[in-house]
Protein backbone atom coordinates (compact mmCIF):
# COMPACT_ATOMS: atom_id res chain seq x y z
CA UNK A 1 0.00 0.00 0.00
CA UNK A 2 1.61 3.43 -0.97
CA UNK A 3 0.01 6.71 0.17
CA UNK A 4 1.06 9.54 -2.15
CA UNK A 5 1.12 13.30 -2.14
CA UNK A 6 0.81 15.09 -5.42
CA UNK A 7 1.15 18.80 -5.15
CA UNK A 8 2.13 22.18 -6.08
CA UNK A 9 3.53 24.97 -3.91
CA UNK A 10 5.28 28.56 -4.30
CA UNK A 11 8.98 28.52 -3.64
CA UNK A 12 7.88 29.13 0.04
CA UNK A 13 5.78 26.31 -0.02
CA UNK A 14 2.23 27.68 -0.15
CA UNK A 15 -0.78 25.65 -1.58
CA UNK A 16 -3.01 28.64 -2.02
CA UNK A 17 -3.19 31.99 -1.02
CA UNK A 18 -5.09 32.87 2.22
CA UNK A 19 -8.39 32.88 0.67
CA UNK A 20 -8.09 29.01 -1.18
CA UNK A 21 -7.28 31.49 -3.82
CA UNK A 22 -5.52 29.70 -6.99
CA UNK A 23 -4.90 31.47 -9.96
CA UNK A 24 -0.87 32.26 -9.06
CA UNK A 25 -1.49 28.58 -10.62
CA UNK A 26 -3.86 28.80 -12.86
CA UNK A 27 -2.15 31.77 -14.74
CA UNK A 28 1.20 29.85 -14.65
CA UNK A 29 2.24 29.59 -18.36
CA UNK A 30 2.55 26.29 -19.62
CA UNK A 31 2.64 26.70 -23.65
CA UNK A 32 2.34 22.62 -24.53
CA UNK A 33 -0.38 22.40 -22.30
CA UNK A 34 1.44 19.65 -20.66
CA UNK A 35 -0.35 17.61 -17.48
CA UNK A 36 3.05 17.53 -15.63
CA UNK A 37 2.83 14.10 -15.37
CA UNK A 38 -0.55 14.19 -13.56
CA UNK A 39 -2.67 11.42 -15.66
CA UNK A 40 0.56 8.91 -15.38
CA UNK A 41 0.17 9.18 -11.72
CA UNK A 42 -3.34 9.21 -11.21
CA UNK A 43 -3.44 6.48 -13.31
CA UNK A 44 -1.72 3.89 -10.80
CA UNK A 45 -4.43 5.22 -7.78
CA UNK A 46 -6.83 3.53 -6.73
CA UNK A 47 -8.40 6.53 -4.78
CA UNK A 48 -8.18 9.82 -3.38
CA UNK A 49 -8.54 10.84 -0.11
CA UNK A 50 -9.02 14.96 0.63
CA UNK A 51 -10.24 17.30 3.37
CA UNK A 52 -13.73 18.56 3.16
CA UNK A 53 -12.45 22.24 2.57
CA UNK A 54 -10.62 20.66 -0.42
CA UNK A 55 -13.54 18.98 -1.22
CA UNK A 56 -16.06 21.84 -1.02
CA UNK A 57 -13.38 23.39 -3.44
CA UNK A 58 -13.19 21.30 -6.30
CA UNK A 59 -17.13 20.32 -5.99
CA UNK A 60 -17.75 23.87 -7.78
CA UNK A 61 -15.12 22.79 -10.89
CA UNK A 62 -17.45 21.29 -13.17
CA UNK A 63 -17.03 19.17 -14.74
CA UNK A 64 -15.76 16.94 -11.39
CA UNK A 65 -12.70 16.45 -12.13
CA UNK A 66 -11.59 12.92 -10.77
CA UNK A 67 -11.69 9.48 -12.18
CA UNK A 68 -10.94 7.31 -9.35
CA UNK A 69 -12.97 7.23 -6.26
CA UNK A 70 -12.91 10.07 -3.75
CA UNK A 71 -12.71 9.83 0.07
CA UNK A 72 -13.77 12.91 2.41
CA UNK A 73 -12.22 12.82 5.46
CA UNK A 74 -15.00 14.69 7.82
CA UNK A 75 -16.17 14.38 11.28
CA UNK A 76 -18.77 17.53 9.80
CA UNK A 77 -20.30 16.50 6.66
CA UNK A 78 -22.43 13.66 7.20
CA UNK A 79 -23.90 13.22 3.06
CA UNK A 80 -22.75 14.14 0.00
CA UNK A 81 -25.00 15.30 -2.64
CA UNK A 82 -27.06 12.62 -4.54
CA UNK A 83 -25.54 13.18 -7.71
CA UNK A 84 -22.09 12.06 -6.45
CA UNK A 85 -23.44 9.28 -4.22
CA UNK A 86 -21.37 7.11 -6.40
CA UNK A 87 -18.42 9.48 -6.81
CA UNK A 88 -17.67 10.45 -3.04
CA UNK A 89 -17.89 8.89 -0.23
CA UNK A 90 -17.26 10.23 3.60
CA UNK A 91 -15.29 8.44 6.13
CA UNK A 92 -14.42 9.63 9.68
CA UNK A 93 -12.25 8.80 12.70
CA UNK A 94 -8.48 8.74 13.06
CA UNK A 95 -6.46 8.96 9.51
CA UNK A 96 -4.59 5.34 10.78
CA UNK A 97 -8.08 3.50 11.05
CA UNK A 98 -9.65 4.91 7.60
CA UNK A 99 -6.47 3.90 5.53
CA UNK A 100 -6.46 0.33 7.41
CA UNK A 101 -10.18 0.44 6.16
CA UNK A 102 -9.49 1.33 2.89
CA UNK A 103 -6.72 -1.41 2.36
CA UNK A 104 -9.28 -3.91 3.83
CA UNK A 105 -11.43 -2.89 0.57
CA UNK A 106 -8.56 -3.01 -1.17
CA UNK A 107 -7.97 0.58 -2.52
CA UNK A 108 -4.40 -0.11 -2.00
CA UNK A 109 -2.81 3.35 -3.71
CA UNK A 110 -4.32 6.17 -2.16
CA UNK A 111 -3.37 10.19 -3.25
CA UNK A 112 -3.55 12.15 -0.29
CA UNK A 113 -4.88 15.81 -0.96
CA UNK A 114 -5.16 19.01 0.67
CA UNK A 115 -3.45 20.89 3.11
CA UNK A 116 -4.88 19.72 6.28
CA UNK A 117 -5.05 16.18 4.93
CA UNK A 118 -1.62 15.88 4.06
CA UNK A 119 -0.32 17.43 7.59
CA UNK A 120 -2.38 14.29 9.32
CA UNK A 121 -1.10 11.91 7.30
CA UNK A 122 2.90 13.16 8.07
CA UNK A 123 1.62 13.42 11.78
CA UNK A 124 1.08 9.32 11.62
CA UNK A 125 4.22 8.79 9.32
CA UNK A 126 2.02 7.39 6.87
CA UNK A 127 3.48 9.50 3.83
CA UNK A 128 5.38 7.04 1.46
CA UNK A 129 5.37 9.08 -1.63
CA UNK A 130 6.29 12.58 -2.58
CA UNK A 131 5.52 14.33 -5.72
CA UNK A 132 6.39 18.21 -5.32
CA UNK A 133 6.49 20.97 -8.08
CA UNK A 134 7.71 24.19 -7.22
CA UNK A 135 6.53 26.96 -9.24
CA UNK A 136 8.90 30.21 -9.30
CA UNK A 137 6.80 32.40 -7.35
CA UNK A 138 7.36 33.71 -3.46
CA UNK A 139 3.75 34.14 -2.32
CA UNK A 140 4.52 36.01 1.35
CA UNK A 141 1.68 34.45 2.87
CA UNK A 142 -1.09 31.61 1.93
CA UNK A 143 -2.16 27.97 3.36
CA UNK A 144 1.36 26.40 3.74
CA UNK A 145 1.75 22.29 2.74
CA UNK A 146 3.78 21.51 5.67
CA UNK A 147 3.04 22.21 9.27
CA UNK A 148 5.15 21.23 12.92
CA UNK A 149 5.79 17.34 13.32
CA UNK A 150 7.33 16.08 16.00
CA UNK A 151 10.39 13.94 14.00
CA UNK A 152 12.30 14.61 11.41
CA UNK A 153 10.76 12.42 7.85
CA UNK A 154 13.88 11.37 5.45
CA UNK A 155 13.21 10.84 1.56
CA UNK A 156 14.80 8.93 -0.78
CA UNK A 157 15.09 11.66 -3.95
CA UNK A 158 13.82 9.45 -7.22
CA UNK A 159 14.08 12.25 -10.01
CA UNK A 160 13.45 15.43 -10.86
CA UNK A 161 11.97 17.03 -14.40
CA UNK A 162 11.72 20.79 -15.38
CA UNK A 163 8.69 21.36 -17.45
CA UNK A 164 8.64 24.28 -20.15
CA UNK A 165 7.67 27.58 -17.82
CA UNK A 166 10.21 26.70 -14.96
CA UNK A 167 7.95 24.23 -12.82
CA UNK A 168 10.37 21.96 -11.04
CA UNK A 169 9.00 18.37 -10.18
CA UNK A 170 10.52 16.02 -7.72
CA UNK A 171 9.74 12.71 -6.91
CA UNK A 172 10.76 11.06 -3.51
CA UNK A 173 10.05 8.32 -1.66
CA UNK A 174 10.07 7.08 1.97
CA UNK A 175 13.11 5.72 3.35
CA UNK B 1 24.36 44.87 -8.82
CA UNK B 2 22.97 41.82 -8.05
CA UNK B 3 21.72 40.52 -4.87
CA UNK B 4 21.76 36.88 -4.57
CA UNK B 5 21.01 34.29 -2.19
CA UNK B 6 22.47 30.57 -1.96
CA UNK B 7 20.88 28.61 0.55
CA UNK B 8 19.84 24.67 1.17
CA UNK B 9 16.70 23.81 2.98
CA UNK B 10 14.59 20.84 4.09
CA UNK B 11 11.45 19.89 1.82
CA UNK B 12 9.33 22.26 4.69
CA UNK B 13 12.04 25.01 4.21
CA UNK B 14 13.78 25.14 7.01
CA UNK B 15 17.92 26.20 7.11
CA UNK B 16 17.92 24.83 10.50
CA UNK B 17 16.62 23.06 13.69
CA UNK B 18 15.41 24.88 16.03
CA UNK B 19 18.49 25.70 18.34
CA UNK B 20 20.28 26.32 14.90
CA UNK B 21 21.39 23.26 14.49
CA UNK B 22 23.03 21.38 11.01
CA UNK B 23 23.76 18.03 11.49
CA UNK B 24 21.27 17.09 8.80
CA UNK B 25 22.75 19.67 6.68
CA UNK B 26 26.40 18.12 7.29
CA UNK B 27 24.93 14.19 7.38
CA UNK B 28 23.62 14.07 4.51
CA UNK B 29 25.57 11.50 1.98
CA UNK B 30 28.02 13.27 -0.75
CA UNK B 31 29.81 10.36 -1.95
CA UNK B 32 31.49 12.61 -4.41
CA UNK B 33 32.48 15.39 -2.31
CA UNK B 34 30.59 17.79 -4.31
CA UNK B 35 30.73 21.21 -3.62
CA UNK B 36 27.36 21.78 -5.00
CA UNK B 37 28.59 24.40 -6.93
CA UNK B 38 29.55 26.82 -4.22
CA UNK B 39 32.86 27.88 -5.30
CA UNK B 40 31.85 28.80 -9.09
CA UNK B 41 29.19 30.81 -7.27
CA UNK B 42 31.30 32.59 -4.79
CA UNK B 43 34.14 33.23 -7.27
CA UNK B 44 31.80 35.75 -8.97
CA UNK B 45 30.83 37.64 -5.48
CA UNK B 46 32.44 40.73 -3.88
CA UNK B 47 31.08 40.05 -0.58
CA UNK B 48 28.88 38.40 1.20
CA UNK B 49 26.18 39.91 3.99
CA UNK B 50 24.76 38.12 7.02
CA UNK B 51 22.96 38.67 10.04
CA UNK B 52 24.98 38.53 13.91
CA UNK B 53 23.29 35.54 14.74
CA UNK B 54 24.87 33.74 11.39
CA UNK B 55 27.86 35.76 11.59
CA UNK B 56 28.24 34.23 15.52
CA UNK B 57 27.77 30.64 13.96
CA UNK B 58 30.41 31.16 11.58
CA UNK B 59 32.96 32.37 13.89
CA UNK B 60 32.48 29.01 15.37
CA UNK B 61 33.99 27.19 12.50
CA UNK B 62 38.33 26.57 12.07
CA UNK B 63 39.43 27.89 9.64
CA UNK B 64 37.25 31.07 8.37
CA UNK B 65 35.55 29.62 5.86
CA UNK B 66 34.83 32.96 3.67
CA UNK B 67 37.46 34.08 0.83
CA UNK B 68 35.32 37.51 0.46
CA UNK B 69 34.83 40.34 2.79
CA UNK B 70 31.86 39.75 4.90
CA UNK B 71 29.42 42.55 6.40
CA UNK B 72 27.42 41.59 9.31
CA UNK B 73 24.62 43.33 9.24
CA UNK B 74 23.67 44.09 13.02
CA UNK B 75 22.57 47.19 15.35
CA UNK B 76 23.79 45.65 19.07
CA UNK B 77 27.43 44.33 17.58
CA UNK B 78 29.68 46.96 18.01
CA UNK B 79 33.06 45.64 16.80
CA UNK B 80 34.40 42.35 15.54
CA UNK B 81 37.59 40.34 16.95
CA UNK B 82 41.17 42.09 16.48
CA UNK B 83 42.06 39.26 14.06
CA UNK B 84 38.97 39.68 11.97
CA UNK B 85 39.13 43.31 11.40
CA UNK B 86 40.25 42.84 7.49
CA UNK B 87 37.71 40.20 6.60
CA UNK B 88 34.49 41.45 8.45
CA UNK B 89 32.84 44.73 9.18
CA UNK B 90 29.85 45.67 10.97
CA UNK B 91 27.41 47.10 9.21
CA UNK B 92 24.15 48.93 10.41
CA UNK B 93 20.68 50.78 9.41
CA UNK B 94 18.00 50.05 6.88
CA UNK B 95 19.12 47.15 4.50
CA UNK B 96 18.12 49.42 1.36
CA UNK B 97 20.83 51.57 2.70
CA UNK B 98 23.29 49.26 3.23
CA UNK B 99 23.02 48.10 -0.19
CA UNK B 100 23.43 51.26 -1.23
CA UNK B 101 26.62 52.24 0.64
CA UNK B 102 28.19 48.77 -0.15
CA UNK B 103 27.44 50.07 -3.81
CA UNK B 104 29.47 52.84 -3.81
CA UNK B 105 32.77 51.15 -2.55
CA UNK B 106 32.04 49.11 -5.69
CA UNK B 107 30.89 45.45 -3.94
CA UNK B 108 28.14 44.87 -6.89
CA UNK B 109 27.86 41.86 -6.00
CA UNK B 110 26.64 40.34 -2.61
CA UNK B 111 25.64 36.97 -1.00
CA UNK B 112 23.16 37.39 1.08
CA UNK B 113 23.01 34.61 3.74
CA UNK B 114 21.37 33.76 6.84
CA UNK B 115 17.59 33.60 7.70
CA UNK B 116 16.38 36.95 8.93
CA UNK B 117 18.86 38.49 6.62
CA UNK B 118 17.55 37.13 4.08
CA UNK B 119 13.63 37.94 4.91
CA UNK B 120 14.63 41.58 5.57
CA UNK B 121 16.29 42.16 2.03
CA UNK B 122 12.82 39.79 0.03
CA UNK B 123 10.58 42.56 2.05
CA UNK B 124 12.64 45.14 0.84
CA UNK B 125 12.72 43.09 -3.06
CA UNK B 126 15.93 43.59 -3.04
CA UNK B 127 17.00 39.67 -3.31
CA UNK B 128 18.11 39.13 -7.62
CA UNK B 129 18.77 35.67 -7.58
CA UNK B 130 17.76 33.00 -5.64
CA UNK B 131 20.07 29.70 -6.12
CA UNK B 132 17.85 27.25 -3.62
CA UNK B 133 18.91 23.59 -2.68
CA UNK B 134 16.59 21.20 -1.14
CA UNK B 135 17.90 18.06 0.86
CA UNK B 136 15.21 15.46 1.07
CA UNK B 137 14.46 15.21 4.14
CA UNK B 138 11.06 17.18 6.41
CA UNK B 139 12.48 18.19 9.69
CA UNK B 140 9.32 19.36 11.02
CA UNK B 141 9.94 22.59 12.71
CA UNK B 142 13.21 24.79 13.20
CA UNK B 143 13.92 27.99 11.78
CA UNK B 144 12.33 29.10 8.66
CA UNK B 145 13.75 30.50 5.37
CA UNK B 146 10.79 33.01 4.44
CA UNK B 147 8.81 34.84 6.33
CA UNK B 148 5.61 36.81 5.68
CA UNK B 149 5.76 39.30 2.73
CA UNK B 150 3.43 41.97 2.03
CA UNK B 151 3.30 40.84 -1.45
CA UNK B 152 4.44 38.02 -4.10
CA UNK B 153 7.50 38.26 -6.10
CA UNK B 154 7.64 36.59 -9.01
CA UNK B 155 10.84 34.57 -10.38
CA UNK B 156 12.04 33.31 -13.72
CA UNK B 157 13.65 29.12 -13.66
CA UNK B 158 17.07 29.41 -15.23
CA UNK B 159 18.10 25.67 -14.75
CA UNK B 160 18.45 22.96 -11.93
CA UNK B 161 20.78 20.29 -11.02
CA UNK B 162 20.76 17.05 -8.90
CA UNK B 163 23.59 16.09 -7.45
CA UNK B 164 24.70 12.47 -5.99
CA UNK B 165 22.48 11.84 -2.83
CA UNK B 166 19.97 13.55 -4.33
CA UNK B 167 20.35 17.19 -3.35
CA UNK B 168 17.84 19.45 -6.05
CA UNK B 169 19.83 22.48 -6.79
CA UNK B 170 16.90 25.43 -8.29
CA UNK B 171 18.36 28.45 -9.82
CA UNK B 172 16.01 31.07 -10.37
CA UNK B 173 16.22 34.88 -11.53
CA UNK B 174 13.98 37.70 -10.40
CA UNK B 175 12.01 39.04 -12.96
Amino acid sequence: MTNSVYITTSLDGYIATECDGIEWLNSFPNPTESDYGYHEFIDRIDAIVMGRRTYEKVSSFDPWPYTKKVFVLSNTLKEVKPVMVDQVEIVNGDVSNVVRRLKDRDYQNLYVDGGQTIQAFLKKQLVDELILSKIPVILGKGIPLFSELSQSQWFEHCSTEVFEGGLVKSHYKKI
